[in-house]
C-alpha cells in the first residue's frame, strides 16, 4: 500500500514532454471516414439506347458485360476502390433490373448509417407528377435527399461507361485548384463522340468553352480567351455542394440538362471550372460492336486494356451462389467460363460464358457472348441455353433463350444490319443479338 | 480383412423392414420452402393521400408509426410471420422514403437466391412510358418479373394497413376451396369506406356481387343468386397465377385497377371467388385522426387493439444502430420513447417520442406524436427538437423539426380543421400537424 | 352523411357467418415459425483424422469437397432445406477454419433475433478449464447457452457427412411416436463401422440394444426382449429437450461421450427409444480414398449419387466474389472448374478443379482434385497453381500448392500407402495427398 | 460522316499538355485501401478477472457496458473510425457471449474479401492440444493465419479498456520515425497498475527500459542510456511484420507472454522501440469500482469523460430489433434508458436501464446499472425483471435476474466487500453485484 501511495504522489506531475502524442482534441473533431463526397451515379442512359434490343428489358447500366458483371459495377467499383462510401444511384428508364442489381449488391451497409449506395428511382409527387426531366431536373428534385447527407463535393458520374478510376485523384484536383467544377476529359479525343461535348481549355487547365455534341457546335468561348485546346468530356463532374445547389435552383432553375446546360452554363458565369485529364482505357459502349469488344477484352489474357481479374483493383458485383462448372467434354480457347454451366461435349472458342450455361453435345460457340440463365436447371432439364448440335458464331444471345437442336445462328446471309426483333434477333455490324427470352426451334438457321 | 467380406455379403441383403424410412425418392421432388406464394405488395397508396401533409414526402406504405416503425413494416412483418419468403413492392408515388426503408431492411437476403424483399419501382420502358396507371397496370407490367419466379399463387396486399394476419390460414381456405381466387374481408363492416367496395357472398362463402366505393353502387349481382350478406373488402386478394395472367392478359387486358375492374370482373366471369372472413383489429388510416389514433395504440399497455410489443408475432423494421435515450430529469406518463433521444427536464405525457429527439429544459409534449429526427446530433447541438419551456399539445410533429424556446403548439384557437401549410402546419380534426423540417422560432404560439 | 350515419347502424351487427375465417385467439398463441428444434452440429470429428493430412490445419468439417464447398455445407444445407433456422455449431479441434467459414457464410441474421446459424468455440471458464471431453460434455456446457432458446427438441448432427435428408420428416417420426429419443439408421449396413455403433430394433421400430464400435461388441440388449435386426447408427439424434437435460445432468453426469454413453444410457434406462431408417446416398469420408470417390461423384452428369446441382435442394456455401474462369486453350472432360481460375493450354480430365486455380501451358491433370488458392493471383504471377508441362494424375492436391514447371505428381512408384510428409505429401490407397501450401520445383517427379 | 473522318485525323494527335492528369500506371499498383496494418484484438483479459462475477459466463471484453454496447465496441470501434478494416480477435476464456458478440456485429463483409473481423477462438491442433498458453503463443499459433493477409504491420490491442483514439495517428508516428515496434503510452501515469508495466523513454521517445508489473520491478535499462521518464504502457503495440515473426519464431521461441517477454526482449535486443504519448481518457476497468464509474459516464450530459453519444465518433455494436421502450408513469433523472422497456409507475435515477428491462408499478431504481434482459417478454409476464415496490441502490443488476416485489437491494448493513455468490449477490466496494439469472424472491432485503 505504501508503494501505492508513493506512486500517487509521482501521478501529480502529469508528462508533457513526448514529441508524438494524441491529444483529445483532434478527436473531438475527427471527421468521419470518406464522408466528404457524396457520388450521385445516373444509372440510366439515353431512352434511344444505342444498345438495343440488349436494353429492351433493362437499362445500360444493367446490361451483363464479361459474363458476370453488370456494366454499372465498373463505376460503382471504381468507387468503392476510392474508398468513396456514400453513394445515390439516380434510375426511371427500364430500371427493374438495375434496382435489384444494385440494391442486393450493395445496398446491405456495413455497419451503422455507413451504408453504401441508396437507388432514388424515379418517382411522382404532389409537388411534380412528371419523370425526370433530364440529369439536372432529377438531381434538383433529389436534392432534398441529397441534403442529407453533409457532403462538401458531389461526385457526377454516368453508370454505363466501363474504366478505372481513383476518383480521389480527381478530388484532390479539385481540392488543390479550388475549382468550384472540375470536369474529367480524355486525354485523346475519339473518332466518334462521347456524348458529353468537349471542353475549350485555357492555361492553367482552367476550363473556357464548351463545345456540344452531335457537332461539336461552338456553343460559346469566353471573351479574350485564347483558344486553346479541345477535349471530349468524359461527363464527370465534381462539383462543390453549394455550387450545385446555386446553379441549380437559382441560376438555371428550369435547365433539365447537366451537360449541355448547367455545366456550360457554369462556364459562362465566370466560375471556377477545371478540367482534369484522364489517359486510360475509357469505354462507352456507344454501339453494339463497342459492347461486344469490351466483351472480347475479358478473354485475353495479355495486352488487355481493361482487366476483369484486377486483385489490386477489383470489380465488384452481386456474389452468387452457384456450383461449379460441370464439363463433360470440352475443348475451350481463349474464353470466360462463368459458374453454374453445364457444359457437355462441345467446343468453345473466343466466347464469353454466363453463368448457368447450358451448352448440349456436338455444340460449337465461337465468337459470342452468351449471357446464360437467370435460372439454374437441373442436370436434366434441356430447355434454356444452347441444344444438341447447334452453333453459334459472332452472336450476343441474351440471358434465358432457349436454342433448340442443331440450330445455326451464323449470319448465314453475311446482313450487316438487319431487325428480325419478332424473329428474335437483330444484326447490329454483323452482330447477330440474340433477345432475352427467344426461343429457337430445331433445325432453325439464321 | 476376413470379417469385412463376411460384412460385404451381409449388405446384400438390404433392410426395408422399418415403418418409418426415409426414401430417396421424395427428396428428388423435395419443393423450396415457402416458394409457392409470392406476395405483391402495393407501397403506394392513392395520389390524394389522406394522411397529407405527412405524406407530402413519402408514400403512405413509409409513414412513421409508433416512433420506430414505418406503416409498411406491418404488413411486410404478416409476411415474415406467416412465413412468405419471397416479396414484391411496387413503388411509384413519392417512393423514395419507402424504396430507402425496404431496401436496407429486407432485401439483403441470408441465403442464396431465397432473398426476401424485391422493389419494383415504376419505370419508363421502351413499350409504355407512362407511370402505372393503377393497381392491375402495374401487376400487367411487372409480370415479366413476377413471372421468373414459380410461384402458384399470388397474395395481393395493400401496403399502407395496420393489422395482423396469419396468411398462411388465408392460403390453406384458398386451397381447400380449390377457389380461383380468394378476397379478404372485414368480419364486421365500418362506419367509412374501407375503399375497396364490398362484397356480396353467398352460400359456401361464394362470393356473387360487388359494390363499389364510395357510394356502396351495387355493381353487379350474379344473376339468379339471393342475395345474401355484404363485407367490406380489405383489398386483399389471393389469385392463382394462371387465373392472374390470364385475366390482365386476356380478359381484362385494359383494366388499370384490381378493386373495381378485375376482381369483380373475375366473379362476373363466373370464377370461383371465396370470401374468407377477417375478425381481427384492422385500420386502415383513412384520416389524420385515424393515424393519430393509432399511434396512440402503441403507448397503452392494457386493452390494447394492436399490440406493437408481441414478442410472437413481432413488428419488424429496420435496426438502427443508435445510443441509449438519455434523460436528464423527466416526468413521463403513458408513452414511448424511441432509442437515441435526449431529455433534458420536461415532462412528457401519452405522447409517442421517435428516435432521436431532443427536448429542452422545461418542455412539455402532451397527447403528441413526435417522430423525430433523421439525424443523430450530439449533445451540444440545439436544433433539431424541441426548445425550452415549450408546450406541445395534440399534434403531430413530422421529422427534423425545430422548435425554439418557449413556443407553443396548442391550437390556441381551437381550429378544427385549417391549412397553414406555407407556416409549417396544417390542422385536421383539430390535430395539429407539423410539416417535415418545419422551423418555428422562439416564442412562437399557434 | 346521411348516408354513414346509416352505415354506422348497419355496424352494430355483427357478421359471423363466414364458415373460414381468422379469429384473433390464434394469433395471440402465434408460434413462431420453425422455432421447435434447435440443431446441434459437431463441426470436428476424431482429433485422430482418417483424413489426414487434409486435416492437419482444418477439422473435418471444414475439408473442402467439390471444388466450392466445406464438408460441413452439407449438413448445414439440410438444415436450410428442412427449414431448420436455429443451429448451434459445437467446434474446438482445428477451428479456426470452420467457425470463419460458418461465421461468415451462415451466422448473418436476416431477420430479428432468428439468426440462423451461432458458432460455440471450445471455452475456458471459472468452473471449468478443459477442452470439451467429448460430444456428451461439449453438450453439457452448453446447455445454458442452448437452454436460451425455446426449443423442444434438439436435433444432434454430426458436422461431416455428405447426404441430403429432409429432418422435417424425422421430427415428424419422431413427434408422431412420441418417442424420448429417435436415432437415425442406415437402411443398409455398410462394409465397414460407421464409427457410431449400431442399434438393435425391436417391434415398431423400439430400439431395444447397442452394440459398439469397432468390433460391434454388444454392449447390452434390454432383457426379455427378442433380438431382431442390427442397424448402422448414423449419430444423428433426436431428443427432447427435457430428456436431454435430464441425461446430462442427472442419469449421466460424468458421461463425455453421448454415442457410446447417453445414448446407450437411455436405451438401457427403458425411455422410449425409436429408429427412423435412412435409405439414401451417405458418405462418412472415413478415408481418403471414400474422400476421394465423393468428390469425383462431382464429376459426374448421370447417375450420380449425390447432386451438387441439385436446384431443388441446393446445396449452400460461402459465396465468393470471383471473376470468371479464364481459359486460354483447355480440353475438359468430366470435370468439374470453380470460379477464379485461370487455365492455359492444358488438359483436364476426370477432375474437380477449385476456385483460382492456375494451370500453365503444357500441362495435364487427371483423376485428381485441386482445392485452388485463398488468393486471387493477378494474370501475370505465376506462384500458386500447377507450372508448364507438368502431370498430375490421380492426387489430392491441397490449398495454395506451387507446382513448378515439369512436374510429375504420378506416384510414380506405385505406392499404396506412404509418408513424406516432410516433403509434402503423403500417399493413401495409392492417392497422391499434397500438403496444404507445399512446394514442388521444377522438374521434381514423384 | 466527312467530320468523322476528320475528327479520326485529328485523333492521331495525342493531347498531353494538363498538368492535372490520371495516368494508367498507377492504377496498376494501386494499393488495396485500408490493407497495410492487420489489428489484433485480445478478447479475453486475465482468467482472473478483476470484474468477476460479471465475468462469470463471459470474457471481460463481452461484459455490457452503459446500457448498449460490450466493453470490445470501444476497440473496435476505434478500428473502424480509424479505417481499419482487416480484425483478428483472438478468444479462448468464456468466450461464447464476445464470439456470438463480434460475428453478429461485425464479422459480416460489407464486400468482396474486405471482411471486417475474424475471430479466432482457441482450438486443439496435431502439433498442439493445449490453450493458448498467453498472448505471444496465441499470436505465435495464429501466425498461419495473420500471415495470410498481406499487412506491413500488426497493431496489437487489448480488447477491455474504453478510450478513443484514432490509431491512424498511432500508425503515422510509428512510420515517420520507422521504428520496428511503437508502443502507446499513457500522458499521465495513474495512481495504480495498467498491468502493462511502463516504459523508460530517453529522448526522441526511444524507449531504453521497461518496468514489470505489479511492483514496477526495473527489468532492465539499456545500457550508458540516461534515465529519462517513465510512462504507462497501454498494451497497445505496433510492429512490423517481419520483426513480429522474428521475435516470436526466432528470438523468443519459447516466450508465451508479449507485454513481459516478448515487447521487453525487443528493447534488450537493441530494437528501434519508440513509444507514442496517448492524452485522452483510458479506462481499463481494473475494478468493479472502475466499471460502475464508466457506466455512470453514460449518463452525464456534460463533463463527460467518455462521450457514448458522439455522432462524428460512434460507438457501434450489434444492432437490436426492439420496439420503443414504453413508459406508463416514470420520473427518470441522469439517466440512460435502452430500448425495449417497460416501465411503469416507478422512478428511476442516476442509472443505466439496459434493453429490454421491466420496471414495476411503484419501484426505485437509484445509482445503478440494470443491465436488462436477453429475452423480449411480452407485456403480460412478470417474470425477468424489478417487480413492484422494490428499491434498488448503488448496485449492478446483469442480465436476466428475476426482482420480485418490494424487494430492496440496498447493501443494508453498509458491507464493503462481501461474497454472496449462492445467495446470487457479491459486494464490492459498497456496490452490490447481482448474478446473471439470479432470482430475488417478494420480499427479501439485502
Amino acid at each position: 500500500m505504501a508503494l501505492f501511495t508513493f506512486q500517487t504522489s509521482i501521478n501529480l506531475k502529469r508528462h508533457s514532454r513526448l514529441a508524438v502524442t494524441n491529444s483529445q482534441k483532434p478527436q473531438r473533431h475527427f471527421s468521419p471516414p470518406n464522408q466528404s463526397v457524396a457520388a450521385v451515379v445516373f444509372g440510366d442512359a439515353a431512352q434511344q439506347s444505342r444498345l438495343y434490343p440488349l436494353t429492351k428489358r433493362r437499362s445500360e447500366g444493367a446490361v451483363p458485360v464479361a459474363g458476370s458483371y453488370r456494366l454499372i459495377d465498373a463505376v460503382i467499383s471504381n468507387c468503392i476502390n476510392s474508398n468513396i462510401t456514400k453513394v445515390y444511384a439516380l434510375t426511371q428508364f427500364n430500371s427493374t433490373s438495375l434496382n435489384s442489381h444494385l440494391s442486393r449488391a450493395y445496398s446491405a451497409g456495413l455497419l451503422a448509417n455507413q451504408e453504401f449506395l441508396e437507388v432514388i428511382a424515379a418517382y411522382q409527387s404532389p409537388e411534380d407528377a412528371n419523370w425526370f426531366q433530364g440529369t439536372a431536373d432529377a438531381m434538383r428534385r433529389c436534392l432534398w435527399v441529397l441534403e442529407q447527407h453533409p457532403a462538401v463535393e458531389f461526385l457526377v458520374l454516368p453508370g454505363h461507361h466501363l474504366y478505372k478510376m481513383d476518383y480521389q485523384k480527381l478530388l484532390e484536383a479539385h481540392r488543390s485548384t479550388r475549382a468550384d467544377v472540375t470536369v474529367s476529359v480524355l486525354g485523346s479525343t475519339r473518332d466518334y463522340n462521347t456524348g458529353f461535348g468537349s471542353f475549350n481549355v485555357g492555361s492553367g487547365n482552367r476550363v473556357i468553352g464548351f463545345e456540344k455534341e452531335p457537332d461539336l457546335i461552338p456553343v460559346f468561348q469566353v471573351q479574350g480567351s485564347k483558344f486553346n485546346e479541345k477535349f471530349s468530356s468524359m461527363g464527370i463532374y465534381v462539383i462543390n455542394r453549394q455550387v450545385m445547389i446555386k446553379l441549380l435552383k437559382e441560376s438555371f432553375p428550369k435547365a433539365n440538362d447537366l451537360k449541355n446546360e448547367v455545366i456550360p452554363g457554369a462556364i459562362s458565369l465566370g466560375l471556377k471550372v477545371h478540367a482534369y485529364q484522364f489517359d486510360g482505357y475509357w469505354e462507352d459502349m456507344r454501339s453494339i460492336e463497342a459492347y461486344y469488344n469490351a466483351n472480347m477484352e475479358s478473354t485475353k489474357k495479355t495486352n488487355m486494356k481493361y482487366n476483369f481479374h484486377d486483385r489490386d483493383f477489383p470489380l465488384y458485383t452481386l456474389p452468387r451462389h452457384l456450383p461449379p462448372s460441370l464439363v463433360t467434354d470440352a475443348a475451350i480457347t481463349d474464353s470466360t467460363i462463368g459458374d453454374g454451366c453445364i457444359l457437355n461435349r462441345c467446343s468453345i472458342r473466343s466466347s464469353v460464358i454466363g453463368p448457368r450455361t447450358r451448352v448440349g453435345d456436338g455444340a460449337v460457340i465461337q465468337d459470342s457472348v452468351i449471357m446464360g440463365s437467370d435460372i439454374y436447371q437441373s442436370v436434366h432439364e434441356q430447355s434454356i441455353g444452347v441444344g444438341e448440335g447447334s452453333f453459334i458464331k459472332k452472336s450476343i444471345i441474351d440471358k434465358n433463350v432457349r436454342i433448340g437442336k442443331n440450330v445455326k445462328i451464323i449470319n448465314r446471309d453475311n446482313v450487316l444490319e438487319g431487325n428480325n426483333e419478332t424473329n428474335g434477333y437483330i444484326i447490329k455490324s454483323g452482330i447477330v443479338v440474340v433477345l432475352r427470352g427467344a426461343v429457337f426451334p430445331d433445325e432453325s438457321i439464321l
